[in-house]
Order: C-alpha cells, then structure tokens, then sequence
C-alpha cells in the first residue's frame, strides 16, 4: 500500500488530497523562484482539528516524509512550498480565535486566523495585536508567527515574536507540547528555556504550531503624521536619527525613494508629492491625544532645517489624507513599466540606520548596472526595505537579470552590517546566504534541528540548515 | 597533575583562586537556599578578558569539570552557585562598554557592565536601556541576560530579552558564536532561528555570554504619577483592567498590600498612606509631556468610582514625593520585625493580571496558616509579585516554616495560571516546579541542553535539566 493510502487512512478521504490541478495551488508562493519553479507537493492535508495533525506527523517521521506547514501562502521566500516533494499540511482551516481575554491582555487562537480578521474582532473592544503586515487581509498569524513577521510599526511595537507568549506545537514524531507553561496565562516569565521565541521564525523546521497564545494591547487613542520631503538620501537618514534623539518614537517611520514616489504618482495622479525629492518620509506619530500633536509638529520643527518641505497633521482626514502616497505604494510599484510585473527577489533587507542612505544608493545604483527597474519603499524605523523590481516575466533574459539584482541587494545588505531579511524569512531563496550572515551559529542552529527532528521530515531543504 | 594545576597553566596563577575565604564569597547569592547551603566551589577563574574562556572551557569539557558563570551574586535562585562543586567563572571583571551608538539605537558591552553604570553612561546623551531591575545599583546586565530580569516597567516596554539584539557566546566545547548575525548591527531580522533569545534566560546552562548588543530607546521625556488607596484587594484589580480599558498603557504599575504599606510607614512615618486601605496602587505614565498630564488625570478619573482615595501629579518633584513610599518598600519590607531577616523565597511569581487579588489574598493566608509576616509589592501590570517573609534566620524551626510558606506560594501560583518566576530565574531554588510547569516541553528543553552540552557542564544542576 501507498504512503498516500496509508496517510488517507490515518486522516481520512476528505482531509488529504492528490488533484493535480488543485496541488499546484500549493506549489507556490510569492517568491519569484517558487513561481519559476512550481514545486509541487505529493499531496496535501487539509486537518479540520489540531487532533488530527500529530498520528500523520508519526507516519510521516516513521517513513521519512516531508512535511510542509503552509497558511494563507503569502510568504515570500518559498519557505512554504514542498521544494524536495512530500506532504503539505494546509493549516488554513485551523482558524478559529479561541479565546478572547482583554481584561489579561491576551488571546488564544488558532493558526489559520487572517490577521485583519483577529484585528477586526479586537477592534470594538478597543484593542489590538500590534504586529501589522501588509498582507493583513491574507496572511495568516501561523505564518507571521513562523516567520516572524513583523511590518511597519516594529521599532515602537516590536515584531510578531514579542507577542507571542506560547505555542501549542506537534513535534516531528508527533508528540505535542506547550511552551510557555502549560497552563500559564501570565504575561511574562523566566522560567525554563524560551522555546516560545525559539519556535518563532523556525519557519515549521522545528514543529506545527496548533495554537498561540498573543499579546494584544490597548489602541493608541489618536495618530498624527509627519510628512518631509529630502533633496539628499542622506538628509533623510539625519532626519531619522535627530527625531530619536529628540526623545520622539514615532509608531512608524516609512520611506518612499524617487522611483516610488514616481510610482506613487503615476498611479494616482492626485497625490503631491515634490518630484524632485530623493526620498519623502512619514513619520506616524501615536499615543494620547494631546502628546500625538506634540510629536507630530515637533518631528516637523526637528526636520524643518534639513527638508525642503514638511507637513503635519492630527486631524483624521488629513493624517488619512497625508497617509495615501504610502499606503498605494506597494499597489503602484508593479505599475511603473506597463505589461511588466512587481517581482518578489532581495525584497527584504534591512540595515542600522545610519547605513540607509548607502542602501537605498546602493539599490538604485544595482538597478542601473542591470537595466533593471527597482521601486523602494521600507520601514526605516529600523532600516527594513522592501525594494521591487519591476520585470517582464516573459523574457529570460530579464529573469536571469533580476537574479543577479537579488543577489546583489543581498550581499550588499551583509556589507553594510545587515541582514538578508528583516521580515520576510529565509525559505529557500536566502538559504545560501545563512552560511555567511551567521558563522559558526549556523552550525548550532543545525544542531538543534538535528535533535529536534533527526529525521529531518520537517520543511526540510529550507533556511540552510 | 591536578585540575588546578593545569587550570593554573591554561589561564593564569592571577586568574585561578583556590583561597577559602575566598571561595566562600561565590557559595551564595540572595536566596535562602544558598545562605543556608553555602555552595563551595573547587575554585574561581576571574578571566580579564573574554578570550581567556574558550581554552579553560575546552579543558573543562574534556574533565567533565561543572563551570558555573556569576556575575555580581545578586540572583535570588541559587544560580550563579556551584551547587556540585567546579569552578566559578567571575565576569565581573569583562565591564567594559565596547561601543555606544546612539544613532543606530544600540550599544555593545561586556557581561560584567552593572546595569546603573550603562544607564549611566547613557542619560546624559538622551537614551536608556530600558529594563529596570531593583538591583541596578549592583546587578550586572550579563545576569539580566541569563536571568531575563525585567523589573516595573515590562509590560509597556518589556523585559531584558526583547531588548538584547544579539550575543558572542562561548560554547561547552570552547567554540565561539556570534547570534543575532555575524557582522550584524540591525534593529530587527528574520533570518535564521533566534538563538539570541534562547541563550537569554537559559541561566548559564547553553554557553558563557562575552558580548552583548544591546537595543537602547530615547529617554521619555517626562513622567507622571497617579496614586490610588483601594478598601478591598478586588478593586485594585479591577482599577487595572479599567485603566487599560480606557487606552491607557502606563509605564508601570506598583502594587503595595496591606503588610507593604504598613512597613513603609513604620519604616519613614512621613509617608503618608491610609492604613485602613487594602492596597495601593502607583500609576507611572510617561511620555511628550502633554500627553503625560492627561494619562495621569485619566488614570485617576478611572480609579475615582472605584478607589478610596486617588492623586495624580506631572510635576517632577511631586512625582519624586508620591513615588517615595514605593521606592523605599524593599528596603522597609526588613524592618517590620526588629531583629529578624527578610529572605528570599517563593519571592518572584507571576499571575494573570485577573488573579492579582486571589494571589494576594493567598500570599497572605499562607502567611497567616504559618505564622510568617509577608510583606508583598509587586508589579502588578504583569502580575508579577516581590513577596518577602520576615524571619529569624537563628531559628531552625522558622526556617522549616518558611520553606513551606515558598512551596505554597509557588504551587498558588500554577493554580492560578502563573509562572513560578516572572523575572529571577529559576536556578536551584525553582527546579522541582519545572515538571509541573512545563510538561513535556521540559523534555524539549532537555534534549537541547543536551544536544549543546552534552558532558553537562555549564551550570549542571539548574532549572530541573
């Protein structure tokens, strides 16, 4: 009898699936090199309850199967996709917030939650799970949580591992454990190894995760926004550094450089923004309302000497207003050259912040040595990029190009003392760069794996372990 | 040849103590257990730099010698002692601050910095490492680390954990790391597992620290205070729930009982406390100085309905006035009983913030049920509680007490869906709770340690590996 036999036998019919049309909805991701390479798995399980996960993840550990745990699939470094074959585990349906408990500050949910969702339903009680991707309205908190997501409100907030206070987790031969306490429900701990923030950004090498237990937080009353635009990269990189050292932490500090400032308007002709600016930043500013106008108008009198233009705001309609050239951005930067399409490869690196300004010259100067069209916007509150290469799919030659660009971006990430990814993980696609970025920790990282998973069955082939 | 002998070669005659009188300044830290135990070590190695370690751990590793790692001897777990004799490592003497890098919010620094020191060197340039532990005056930040020490203002701005950005660490087998990236000076990174949190707060049991970059954050630039007196121990928690209800994130929340507040007024009669209330409540609020005034005056709007007395102040000097009966409790919390000793046991649990009062309450009916006097503060944002038994440590028989006063007030706190430790650790005083804590994730934990240190070396003996 089949693996595949056996595994509907453990999990039954409706739970595994083997339709060719409906795996290559699972053999990709929004990498570029998944969508070249169209990885399909053998097949896919579908469980309907977090019971029917551990006796599959025995079989599969007994016979040396992959395993692949995949939510929403927005993730873009390939690192849910079954690169070597073997079985994907679609944690979608495993999407029920179980606990909503804001009087302790906290929730308990499942995996396959859509992050706008959990937001949604936390909204009206007047909180939130601060991580804040733009994906919100697909990504699943089990991969942000896998990956460690994170997005544009990390330096004030932090990222999604500093959220999560435990994990209900299957192990490779299918024993389950809760890191964390097992029926702890405090906010903090020093009790034994942090195996929580371990299993966060393992990216599924390590165990499924079956359940989370989140943080939230109250909402910020009020917002406001600073907008500034620079005639230098560099004055933009000082405006950043003189706003903290003015005693401001803004909630977010987001970047548009030229190319994306001219997508931005492209896009939609109705927003102003100088078009002779190197770079624009807005600065969104919260807390209580009377402290938002404060930091607002004073980001705005720290960058009046080195901008050529600023504005604030705390009015709703115009922070809303002010907040649109940013918000289009990643929508407008597959625009920018009709016919061509937004590319995901060295989409995510992240550098100190005084190494800004060399990284976004850096980008722009890698787009120009390979013909290549790059729009570059980021969270430079802590110096995240997401820079997008606009390319046409059909032609190989651009393909082969884009590669090299990617290549490029990320080795010039690890000479500015950065790192390949800030947000978006490793997967496959910046696996050869482990090695170089981590020394001889990658060797304890494999360790770990090693003794966690010596069958090495789970997401195997990702992270370069 | 003896193992001192050849320690004596590899590291030194000035770095290798053998002295007695010596030796018995390292055979305890705070806790009880230790100051009755006196856990001598066969001797202590005082490196001078960190590049003496890897060659005295290699020697070590391949003897099977225990190596336990002490920093000032300020935890309250038994941690930093030899509980199976072998040698002391003292990095007391590694304080150098390596590198203050303002702009890019970080600093690099030896395990031995106290942590007054660094927070020292950094106000008057506008920033502060934010975890704040009672002990800064003689805490070293390389014990934060492997303690995670948080201190009142975790919950807004969290504990030593969130703050470390990556570690050099010195293997069991003598083999250096580098976590968090190799060359790495970013804010945040989603590559590769985060052994930079793991090796945070494993107490010595995975590695030596040498080196931390640490995350720094601008100083907030005013604080403010509100003060609430509560009838019952009920209110007061339900005054913190309210408080974040109304969108109001302070930057710490104090809590003093019954017993705290009456051994502050005895121990400084001009404060001035109502000694009907059951508890008091200190609301700090920080932040632009306009928002500072309306989160206190909110804070106190929120706790009229429910309080029996409530003030708010921005004003630095009453801040500094109104804060004074919670700083001076530690140092009280001794003197409520002349001629006895406050001892530290069952001294760090931690509790959802709903709980707050079913855990004090508990605290002191243990008290009562033994005959003990506890004083109990805490911080009660996160439920994590300080409570002190006052002893005669000449008494064997109130010594026997109070070791089951400590076993009762940590198994209340698993019942109540705690943590027996929210920030000290857990050492040798806490071990025999980590079955009940964890579950089957302890055997996770274990089969890391083991996979690390597989001679079981590093600080044998601890947080029941």
């Amino acid at each position: 009898m089949s693996h595949i036999d056996e595994l509907v036998k453990i999990a039954g019919k409706d739970s595994i699936c083997t339709e060719q049309a409906e795996l290559m909805c699972y053999a990709y991701d929004s990498s570029l090199d998944s969508q070249l390479n169209k990885y399909m798995p053998d097949a896919v399980f579908t469980p309907r309850s977090a019971e029917a996960i551990p006796p599959v993840l025995k079989y599969c550990n007994e016979h040396k199967i992959p395993v692949v745990p995949r939510g929403a699939g927005t993730g873009q470094c390939g690192g849910s996709v079954a690169s070597g074959g073997g079985l994907v585990i679609d944690v979608s349906a495993l999407n029920r917030v179980i606990e909503v408990d804001t009087d302790n500050l906290q929730v308990i949910i499942e995996p396959g939650v859509v992050h706008a969702d959990l937001n949604q339903q936390l909204a009206p009680l007047g909180f939130s799970f601060p991580p804040d991707p733009g994906s919100t309205k697909m990504a699943t908190i089990g991969g942000m949580i896998s990956y460690n997501a994170s997005g544009m409100r990390a330096m004030k907030y932090g990222t999604t591992r500093e959220y999560v206070l435990g994990l209900e987790v299957v192990l490779a031969d299918g024993r389950i454990i809760t890191t964390g306490g097992m029926n702890c429900h405090s906010l903090k701990t020093a009790s034994g190894y942090e195996l929580t923030k371990l299993f966060v950004g393992s990216e599924g090498t390590l165990g499924i995760i079956t359940k989370a237990r989140l943080k939230i937080m109250p909402l910020p009353e009020k917002k406001g926004i600073a907008v500034a635009a620079f005639k230098e990269l560099g004055d933009a990189g000082k405006a950043v550094v003189e706003v903290f050292r003015n005693k401001i932490v803004p909630s977010a500090i987001e970047i548009l450089d030229k190319s994306a400032i001219k997508a931005a308007t492209m896009y939609k002709p109705s927003i102003k923004l100088p078009d002779n600016a190197a770079a624009v930043l807005f600065f969104e500013v919260d807390g209580p309302p009377p402290g938002v106008a404060y930091q607002a108008q004073k980001v705005a009198e720290v960058c009046k000497p080195i901008a050529m233009e600023v504005n604030w705001t705390d009015d709703p309609a115009q922070v809303k207003s002010l907040w649109e050239a940013r918000s289009v951005v990643g929508a407008a930067s597959g625009r920018v050259r009709p016919g061509a399409t937004r590319v995901y490869i060295g989409e995510d690196i992240c550098v100190p912040i005084t190494n800004v300004g060399a990284a976004l010259e850096g980008i722009q100067a890698i787009g120009k040595k390979y013909n290549t069209i790059i729009v570059t916007y980021g969270h430079v509150a802590d110096g995240n990029f997401h820079s997008a290469p606009v390319i046409d799919l059909e032609s190989q030659e651009e393909i082969e190009r884009v590669k090299k660009v990617g290549d490029e971006i990320h080795e010039m990430a690890l000479k500015l003392n950065g790192t390949v990814t800030g947000e978006h993980g490793v997967g496959i696609v910046r696996a050869k760069y482990m090695e170089r970025e981590h020394g001889p920790a990658l060797d304890v990282m494999r360790t770990i794996k090693h003794a966690l998973d010596p069958n090495n069955i789970l997401n195997p082939g990702k992270m370069g372990l």
